[in-house]
């Protein structure tokens, strides 16, 4: 991946930090899929790395651009560049990621057969608008105060969110390379939003839960942002009282205005109220739905370590800590 | 342009913002020098327009993202997306009309002769990266507050950051498209450069001199940032005494700590160093030199009304007012 990045100049305002956090360890879920996915539809790996490549370079830049919109100062264990650079120098470093993860695209597309390369390109406008759309209707959310959600408009909002480019995009990419075009990429939708939506929900936990050290972000993070996680959401459909009240004023308060004492006030209803267990009770329902869409997804695959990696993420989304 | 860009949902908080840029009144600068020299070279307008939405869909990204950096508040006339919106609506705004420029560019790329449309899509990359390095290297100049500027730097950066998709793209492409491959594209890059400096120090001197209702952004706005635009640079090299002092600790405070009067304090010092007189001068032989490198740029052009508007743009960078 780093051979993608430009190590010229300017070097210490731009190149440095494009180089960054594809430098800093990661979990590479999403290349990995990618790849395995092509395995288990007859390709090799060299058929799907430059994608794979290009998957976790756009990934970096979303990363480095959602760490200045949600204000986060911890990445992968590391400062975030925003906070190490300001938001301008750290803005500009994930545009040019975004450009390279299209270069390393088009370069492989113009060796494949016209059509799949056409493909492969529509493949990532189609996520990187999903995403888009998901991460614009979060905030639009935090920005106009949305009340009343349900755990149904959290899961469209991470279909777009998250799961179209966490798991739908690098098995349908992967699929389509390692097959040469033939493999049917619809069951993927189902079978990648299952497993998005239990990778997600696991990070929504992890958030409140986790290990800072293990985790690489802040712990509670979320809860500062006033981020709309499945626990969240659940709280503020069943407190009642003055519990209620508390919640609801939280939730239209700035980011600046949640000071800690108020963060731990609202993270100590999640347990009174049963969130914590209510949404991990959720993610094993989606987890165990994840299985079916799997089956029907891969029948046509070769069976494989490939396929078995697959299957194993399932339940990998709920054991992880990181 | 506005084909270009879905209506859909999450309308309020995304396709809603991508669309508001696009439909201000703009000059249309670049798509109209793609235009002219697809003419140019033999071509049709249909030949160059989906290169021209797209360049003009992606200048209107860099504007989103430009306004959360510098902060301004005004844009063609109305309120910018991010004092709008909020930082991170815009950002991701801006990343979206990035996504849409792309997807332009390779629907219109696909129905060309296969390496054609390869170049075409190799030269949009080209010039996204330049524009990033000469707005990282600009922003790092400010972030590291570097000081000793000569207008030798003020070109290079004014080159990348600038002229490059200002003018030596949309010429190249224009003339790429037109000649269907057969045009010789290097002259283009020293007349873009000239026309784009000229282009760019207008903008430097309007910014201090425009008429804020007609030039649609903040008068100034570039002082209170600290931009290193060429008169500052002229006068930081300039100044002696008590004013170089002013000048010193001016370069060196944050944007907060620029208040009214000491803007005022330096602008008065641009008048007093002939900052304004150089400036002026400065692109007058800009200009007069973009007239050679023209000469050789369309030497092998058909002359008519194409050439010839892009002849008359040399004097109109000098003379615009908006």
């Amino acid at each position: 991946m780093l051979d993608a990045i430009p190590d010229g100049e300017p070097h210490p305002w731009l190149y440095r930090l494009t180089r960054s956090y594809p430098s800093r360890p990661g979990k590479a879920l999403r290349p990995a899929l990618c790849l395995a996915a092509a395995g288990a539809f007859g390709g090799r790996p060299e058929d799907a790395m430059p994608a794979a490549v290009s998957i976790e370079l756009l990934h970096n830049a979303f990363l480095v651009h959602d760490d200045i919109v949600d204000g986060s100062l911890r990445r992968r264990g590391h400062a975030t560049l925003s906070a190490e650079f300001g938001t301008a120098l750290a803005l500009n470093a994930g545009d040019a990621l975004a450009v390279l993860s299209n270069r390393v695209l088009r370069h492989y597309a113009h060796k494949l057969d016209r059509d799949l390369g056409d493909r492969l390109q529509s493949e990532f406008e189609v996520m990187a608008l999903r995403t888009l759309e998901g991460q614009a209707t979060e905030l639009g959310w935090r920005h106009d105060d949305v009340r009343d959600l349900t755990p149904e408009h959290y899961l469209d909002l991470i279909m777009h969110k998250t799961c179209w480019y966490t798991s739908i995009h690098p098995l349908r990419v992967g699929a389509l390379l390692g097959s040469g075009g033939t493999a049917d990429l619809r069951p993927m939708v189902r079978f990648g939003f299952h497993l998005g939506a239990a990778f997600q929900i696991q990070d929504d936990l992890l958030n409140l839960e986790g290990d800072e050290r293990e985790y690489g972000k802040e712990i509670d993070g979320d809860l500062f942002e006033g981020k709309r996680t499945l626990p969240l959401i659940h709280l503020a459909a069943e407190a009642t009282g003055a519990d209620r009240k508390i919640v609801d004023r939280y939730l239209g308060l700035d980011r600046s205005q949640r000071t800690s004492d108020l963060v731990e006030e609202v993270r100590s209803l999640l347990d009174t109220y049963g969130s914590i267990e209510y949404t991990r009770a959720y993610a094993q329902g989606i987890a165990d739905t994840a299985y079916d869409t799997f089956e029907e997804a891969f029948a046509a695959a070769e069976p494989g370590p490939d396929v078995d990696f697959i299957r194993a993420l399932i339940p990998y989304m709920l054991g992880r800590r990181s």
